[in-house]
């Protein structure tokens, strides 16, 4: 990595499968390390992007076309990266996000008809970035769902799409694991600390 | 035209040259002839068109960068598009909209930064439809500018930009209306009335 630009590393994985955690943990580890961390999300992570969410995760399932909906993914995407992500790696700052592009790719483009071409399309037309490094949390379906239940935030309305959804993603993810090399596979139904472990050892020699 | 599909038309033009108010006479006039018409307008035109409009209609003007102002003007589009364009189209009724994507291509295109192959692919990628006729009300900027600013709505940012803004707008309508034979330019410096003769004699030979 050149001098003065910082580390990006995403989370993905489907609702429940404890990326959110993974991801705290991480930059609590980094920042007690020393590090710099901007520990973000998606969709949302800057003002403006949080607006558009609110687009996103209220209202009817349904409301929206995956077409329009991977648009306003895209555009708070675009937010996100302009004023959070690319100032902080600018400034040499490692940046975290739980969820980032791939999301997108495995939601929009691997579940709901065949729309991974328009979503790549987008991607290199209107973000470009990707992440260096990107630790795909991966969960039993089943498991995953009723965590993600038990939360009961109203927000994941994906999750309202149930068990053969969750399993659709997963296979989604795990494929998308192939296709590259910044993506690292971690086994994520054990216990919060076993996990977190084997995040730190991935992410230590970047 | 083939039966069954009705007539997209779209007006086009600079803040306060009347291209509203033609839109609206054009409407009636064609309603008064027995056309089924649907009159519409962007950004909105649909439900979740219009929440996203107030996302960029609200706010300090620069908000957003121009790629997230294109990102969302074509997730608006897409969506009014599909729930009320395309819908009426089929069923061959007469769809007029003040403004569509060639307000996208000179406000974003033209005048913000050399993004005109940004939207143009966009709008390839996601959007796709052309009107069958587009009508361009010019008008002589200082004009437009003063009868903008008396309607006082507060939502068009654009005229903030001034009289050099509504100058350089003008100059890509006509611009563009050079590009295609689907575009006609009607002088707006003129009575309302006047305007809507040519408008209509534009119109009835289509």
């Amino acid at each position: 990595m050149s001098a003065g630009r910082g580390r990006f590393i995403t989370f993905e994985g489907i609702d429940g499968s404890g990326k959110s955690t993974q991801a705290r943990l991480l930059a609590d580890k980094l920042r007690a390390d020393g590090a710099d961390v901007v520990l973000t999300r998606e969709p949302g992570g800057s003002d403006g992007a949080e607006e558009i969410r609110q687009l996103l995760v209220e209202g009817e399932p349904g409301r929206w076309s995956p077409e329009t909906e991977i648009l306003l993914f895209t555009a708070a995407r675009r937010d996100h990266l302009e004023r959070v992500i690319e100032p902080a790696l600018a400034a040499g700052k490692t940046v975290i996000s739980d969820r980032f592009a791939d999301s997108t790719r495995v939601y929009q483009g691997a579940t709901r008809g065949d729309l991974t071409e328009v979503v790549n399309a987008l991607h290199t037309l209107m973000i470009g970035r990707e992440p260096d490094l990107t630790l795909i949390i991966d969960m039993d379906p089943d498991t995953a769902l009723a965590r993600g239940l038990s939360r009961g935030s109203g927000e994941d309305r994906f999750e309202d799409f149930g068990a053969g959804f969750q399993k659709a993603l997963r296979n989604g993810f795990l494929s998308l694991a192939q296709t590259s090399d910044r993506f690292v596979v971690i086994d994520g139904n054990r216990e919060v600390a076993s996990v977190a472990k084997d995040v730190a050892r991935v992410v230590r020699p970047l």
